[in-house]
């Protein structure tokens, strides 16, 4: 039971009107060595791909199937996807989460009509419930990548993309259980054999790219990553026959490169991309994959990222970049001492956020004061013109742990 | 000296192959009582709608003219706008830029190709260089919006709405200076006169709705907006007479207002915007058009926010959801008392970003101690239970000012 050029042809057939024909955006920011494009499928119906798989699934099964009702699990935009994709094929889906997830999520999954059940602890706990009232009610389990339909509607992607960028050369596409890739893949080497599709996957949630290097199946204990979409610790048996055959390599990323990924995509490209979808970019942002000089197209695979996760995203690469700077200084507890500094702060351009003042701790002489500030900076320059500057005028300096 | 629908359509033969034809894309989020679509100016080249006008006017000098070189003064948009439009044309520009731009404006105006000359102080000084400097070396200025052919470029924007969504009823449109709005409006009244077209101006900055409402064109002594983008104390005369004439009414929108439509884009739509492009999105959110039960379009003109100025956005509008609270709690110096605390919020599902604790304050009893936890919390729900359960296990929450 593969996935066949025809079956996506197919899909792409019963997902119109359904999914968005997402828009293909050239980067000027990421165009250097190479000419990039974001496929910004962040910008699809339920902010992510995972509609159109589902939607696949639903439209194939018989009146009496769907007439039983749905069920799926999932801790994100498969729940989100399956919520839409029913109420647009008229069914009752119910959708087993696990109470961890974010309540934006759970909140979305409701407003589509369907039936969220919060199972306590963890994503492992929630599938096996879902398997349990499957059995019980005799719903129609809804997988969210091991199905030749979901596979067949992901797929469509690889379609869109041919059509949009016919000179595409490379597709570089996220990774998590693998049906989002093996869809891709198959449709555009079915197409057009000489583009090179590579699967990116967090470093700490490898399974998949793992399993490619070595050729069988690898099963993770743990899989550990902020980007949650791809946070899979088994992957499908049959996207991993599809990828096996038809993916040209394997890339992994960092927690941080796709802090740095998701940054980029909201300074330069207006987007908003969940650490799953950022990964694609970050794996060209920090040029793994093993390309120069070529058409790229970058797959976003989603944009639902929690918007306190995306604070702690975005304060961390302002950090990272020198915008953010938290200076401390010891200084000699003398009248002014305080308001000078504030002053060379100010006319260094700085712009105070926070200030802790502390004397009298462990390891501080009895006439010295401790002040850290937490300051807005324009860049790295501006930012050490202002440490030079207090240094110059006789504060000391502690070096930040 | 006019705009005409004529100057419009020439204008988007003009622009074809040089500025995008960005999405219009169906806000799910703000549909309700009206059907909303989003015209994603945002998402265009420079990310904002202002490379549309700059290379409509370019295109219509004399090679003389161009031969002679180009100015322009702009803090933002319109410098990349020109930047970019300048370099399609083949002219070399100079942009005068206060000092006070984000490095991030000033590096992407750069990287276009333009010279940036940094003026000191304010927007109105880097005007009166950029006209120096015009006549010093016979440069052709380039208006932000004041001027036909920028009017014309902008109006596009009009075309593609009723191409892309031919039931619109009500157009929704930010606006500064109102080249964006003048320009929309003489398109779509010039073909459909029955669809509304609404501007929309910061309540700091309303020189042009006040103009309207008072039917005489209003200067204001001052604008402050974090939505720089609209920060503009002088209507155009030729954009005040069109619109006088063509729109039918303005509303105005808070800063808070402001940020939350900016918070609402990045949640629910993926898209960035900056604060004058999310103007639209604010008065429809608010409702603060008179309508309902209509097909709606709102322009979010431009995404180019600094950083700094969206984390600060995120956070406020964090704290507005009750997402991310300070707790303050009065406690008795025993031992213990700290580490129940820190228990009682971890098993409400808090987590703690931040905690300071303080002893022998002002007003403090001595055997007191207080303590702030800056949590990360998942709605209001949760932060209320997490106030009533410690309190009722016994810690005073101090009440936030």
């Amino acid at each position: 039971m593969g996935v066949t050029l025809d079956d996506i042809k197919q899909a792409a057939e019963v997902l119109d009107g359904v999914a968005r024909k997402t828009d293909l955006i050239h980067s000027v920011a990421l165009s250097g060595i190479n000419e990039v494009y974001l496929k910004t499928e962040n910008l699809q119906r339920t902010g992510s791909f995972k509609v159109r798989g589902a939607y696949n699934k639903i439209h194939s099964l018989s009146d009496e199937e769907k007439a039983k009702g749905l069920i799926a699990c999932s801790a994100g935009n498969h729940a989100q996807g399956v919520a839409l994709a029913a109420r647009e094929a008229g069914c009752q889906a119910v959708i087993c989460m696990p109470d961890i997830a974010p309540i934006s999520k759970v909140e979305a999954t409701k407003s589509f009509g369907a039936e969220a059940v919060l199972v306590p602890s963890t994503y492992d706990d929630a599938a096996e419930e879902a398997e349990r009232l499957q059995k019980e009610k005799g719903y129609t389990m809804i997988l969210p990548f091991d199905d030749p339909y979901v596979i067949a509607g992901q797929g469509t992607i690889g379609l869109e993309i041919l059509e949009q960028n016919p000179d595409v050369e490379v597709i570089v596409v996220p990774a998590g259980g693998g049906g989002l890739l093996a869809g891709i893949a198959t449709a555009v080497k079915a197409i057009k054999p000489e583009v090179k599709v590579y699967g990116v996957q967090a470093r700490g949630a490898n399974a998949l790219a793992r399993s490619f290097k070595e050729d069988t199946k690898y099963v993770s204990q743990k899989a550990s990553t902020f980007a949650d979409g791809i946070q899979v610790k088994k992957p499908g048996d049959l996207t991993f026959e599809i990828i096996k055959e038809k993916v040209d390599g394997f890339v992994t990323v960092t927690e941080d490169e796709i802090a740095a990924a998701i940054l980029n995509l909201i300074e330069k490209q207006k987007l908003v991309a969940e650490g799953a979808g950022a990964v694609s970019v970050a794996a060209v942002m920090f040029e793994k994959i093993p390309v120069t000089d070529k058409n790229v197209v970058c797959v976003i695979s989603g944009g639902n990222i929690d918007v306190n996760i995306l604070s702690r995203v975005i304060n961390r690469g302002l950090m990272m970049n020198d915008r953010r700077v938290n200076i401390s200084i010891e200084m000699p507890d003398t009248q002014g001492a305080l308001a000078r500094a504030c002053s060379i702060i100010s006319e260094c351009g700085g712009n105070v956020l926070e200030v802790h003042h502390e004397r009298g701790g462990r390891n501080m002489s009895l006439n010295s004061a401790y002040v850290t500030f937490e300051l807005e900076t324009r860049d790295a320059k501006q930012a050490r013109e202002l440490r030079e500057t207090l240094e110059a005028e006789g504060y000391s300096l502690v070096r930040q742990s």
